[in-house]
């Protein structure tokens, strides 16, 4: 083995440690969600801090920098060995900038900031119980202060938004993610006044649905997604989510919705979605970051893919339809299968983002992306934040929050500290869009193929042409190489309008 | 603070992050047993070896070493520090003692210890499966071997079973051990040869015994236990066990058996009695050894204290046997309280240990202390394993197993290398015996106030008597202080002949 080739293989020991690390600490995150005594959560926090501690310590080592210094110059991102593969040199620069973004904020700076935003979200919790954006706002105001300074320390040529943004989608920055959602916004506040005087019936999807029968059809659809339940799990818990411990252990949580037939349905094809690809990761490169996947935006791609793409088209209910009335027999007897398709599309402007139709869903999180944005600009200071929530949801959407608790108080995320999160929500979208018409180029006969239950090349495709990739390229080369052309946001807004002017006038 | 008390005081700050560790560990080791997809073995396989590895590290650490230096010293054992509370004097013993036993094994030995057991536990799977002792036995050879090089490592003065014994009981050597289970298995095998005649009639403890009733009386006893569900939970498993990955969690399995009735009611009694002193271990001293439990026999007497001194009582099952027969209408309508007394303790011998009746339970343990420690002192080589095992099966119990899983290949113990451990389920029985007769002298009413279904009394002397001392003293001086006696073996012995002559002629 060459000299190059035995530090490769030292730092893919070092990484892969911290890599373990990582995925117990996830588990231990799971945990907490589903199974965990409501008495454990003390020393479970301190269980997860000490884990953080001991990761980033294992990060940022000497001893790991020291390996990394021998494959590439750590300041200039230059390679310096010559006989890497280009595999290699991939997960060598990935390796180099998360050693840069982990070393950038001082040890103190990070724990205030933990400290900070765990006392944030509890102040945000109360706050939200008691419908007081008072309560949480000298919080805010804090977390909004810590993360203009964290776009400091990690650093940005045009706008300190672009450093925020970078730690959850690289490559794309604040003026280009501007651009599309100015695009976006413009062309789907047309479409959703347009579509406010039309009606559609979807009183049916409401009532009283069996708990365990829902069940039972949650494992039906994951089973034809191609989840292997021998390296996962579906479990319950008060907000979903899909746990990536490792590739052979990425279990998924839905919420059973007692009265709302299709709430369900749609977490578990997003959670699953979100699992296929941990599922579909190269085990083999675990503990590099070509083991890892490429960016939140990708990520929420393959969710957004099996949820909307798949999941709301007619030709999977084709099949899956008929399964659903046996599992509820009776109920939807007198309901066809293109009522059923309008009223799952159903659009309607509502207050809550997790809750939004496809075509409103980008609007609540384009909301949150200019306010987060002017927060860290300071164009606009945390008490203004209420009233600057409502107006845009007045022009975006037509309508106003009569609480803060569903307005701006609704979401976890700015308590956690997590700016820059929200715009990769729709960029999942633009990116499944974009990724979606060289599939239906591929396979001409895809409609035909889902409408028999048939749903392995779906994943045989995205395995292809996304998990397998890992890290190894940026989302933006990712985009390029799956599909043969640079990413183009405009594929959505194509995809709403073929779709929805079949269901609404536009 | 002063100095010493600022040295004790970084010590408990080290020391809690290691027992932090350990019970993310405990947790990781629940989850397998309980959760776990199976596909995900091998890499959970790669994060407890790394968790052990730290934990290692953690407790053998220079700096570790260096505090503990100066308050007590290393080599002698001589208390250094004079300003030390005496529960302070004892904790700071016990973390020299375990910093001695943490390195008296070099990293290698223990590295490839770990490795063959991990190795001979997956052997002695596959042989149990082809009911082959010779698949197994070279991996034993090899177990035995290390440990007596273990032994050897850790030091010992007149016999190497000692130093073994040391790991789990501290306080007792192979000489005593021998001579308290001599006289018992002299008392017990007389009186199972004049039971072998007398026949009891439990045939209505078995059929067909419904899951979800079994559950939801396995929670009422845990509720009258005083078992917070607040700071636990009770799943499933094959093999039941209690996890401790610190007080406020502290979870218990069980196995429901479609057909033994008394099945999980022991198991229940038995894990929920290991997991009450879990919970009761004094809380601000997590982190040093005051808050964690006595030794392997301390803990097993408090689950054998629920599960026998308590769930096979007549005074019990005045209030439990209703309730019992309300769970499961019908079923035992004809069945006076006194028959159901007789039938669950029932003495008839049997060939598995963990299926044994109270009785002949100790000679199970007594034939496995006898070979192993035969095989340590090198009087019987691995070959004559099986012979021997039959050989005294026959002589203690009069029975003969007719394949080997269900004789010398039944327990995992072995195969993992945990040689020393077996005594302590004995020692357990005999420790409640001998803390029993002090609860008692201090409740004359005791069974009439366990008829009325109040159970908090008892979880009250143990807390006050076993629980809050944690590891403070060793288990000799605990059972002295909770008794106001030295350890006399006898009232096992004494308990036995008072229960079983008046089901039994003795």
């Amino acid at each position: 083995m060459s000299k190059t080739q035995k530090e490769y293989q030292k730092l893919h020991v070092l990484s892969k440690h911290a890599r373990i690390l990582q995925g117990i600490s996830s588990h231990l995150d799971w945990d907490q969600e589903t199974y965990m005594p409501f008495g454990s959560a003390a020393i479970r926090a301190e269980q997860l801090k000490t884990m953080a501690g001991l990761i980033h310590r294992e990060k940022t080592s000497q001893k790991f920098a020291n390996t990394l210094s021998k494959l590439i110059d750590l300041s200039s991102g230059e390679l310096i060995a010559q006989d890497l593969t280009p595999a290699q040199s991939s997960a060598v620069k990935e390796w180099r900038r998360d050693y840069l973004q982990d070393t950038a904020m001082p040890a103190e700076f990070v724990e205030e900031f933990a400290q900070l935003t765990s006392q944030s979200v509890l102040a945000w919790r109360n706050a939200k119980k008691s419908n007081s954006f008072q309560q949480f706002a000298p919080f805010l105001d804090r977390v909004v202060t810590m993360n203009r300074k964290k776009a400091d320390l990690l650093g940005y040529q045009n706008h300190p938004y672009d450093a925020l943004l970078d730690l959850y989608e690289p490559d794309m920055t604040t003026a280009k993610t501007k651009q599309i959602f100015d695009k976006l916004k413009n062309t789907i506040t047309v479409w959703i006044r347009k579509i406010s005087t039309q009606k559609i019936e979807n009183n049916f999807l409401f009532g009283k649905w069996d708990h365990d029968k829902q069940i039972a059809f949650s494992h039906q659809i994951l089973n034809a997604m191609g989840y292997d339940f021998n390296k996962g799990r579906l479990d319950f818990s008060s907000h979903p989510f899909s746990s990536a411990s490792h590739p052979t252990d990425s279990r998924i949580t839905t919420r059973i919705h007692p009265s709302s037939l299709m709430s369900s349905i749609s977490v578990i094809l997003h959670e699953g979605g979100h699992a296929l690809y941990e599922m579909g990761l190269p085990q083999n490169l675990y503990g590099t970051p070509l083991g890892d996947a490429c960016s939140l935006g990708i990520h929420e791609s393959q969710s957004r893919w099996w949820e909307t793409r798949i999941g709301l088209h007619k030709s999977f209910w084709k099949h899956f339809f008929p399964i659903l009335k046996n599992t509820f027999p009776g109920r939807l007897d007198q309901v066809h299968l293109n009522s059923f398709y309008q009223a799952i599309n159903k659009v309607e402007p509502s207050f809550i983002r997790v809750e939004a139709d496809e075509m409103t869903y980008p609007l609540h999180v384009i909301i949150r992306f200019e306010l987060e944005k002017a927060l860290i600009e300071g164009s606009i200071n945390v008490r203004e934040v209420p009233e600057a929530w409502n107006a845009k949801m007045k022009e975006y959407l037509g309508i106003t929050p009569s609480h803060h608790n569903e307005g701006c108080l609704q979401d976890i995320h700015w308590s956690m500290g997590a700016f820059g999160y929200f715009p990769t929500y729709t960029l999942g979208n633009l990116y499944a869009a974009h990724l979606f018409e060289a599939f239906a180029k591929q396979y001409p006969d895809w409609e035909q193929r889902i409408s028999t239950g048939e749903l392995n090349f779906v994943k045989a495709w995205l395995s292809e042409h996304i998990y397998q990739h890992g890290r190894r390229y940026s989302s933006r080369e990712l985009l390029k190489l799956a599909t043969g052309h640079a990413f183009n946001a405009n594929a959505y807004i194509r995809y709403l309008q073929d779709k929805y002017s079949q269901i609404y006038q536009l």
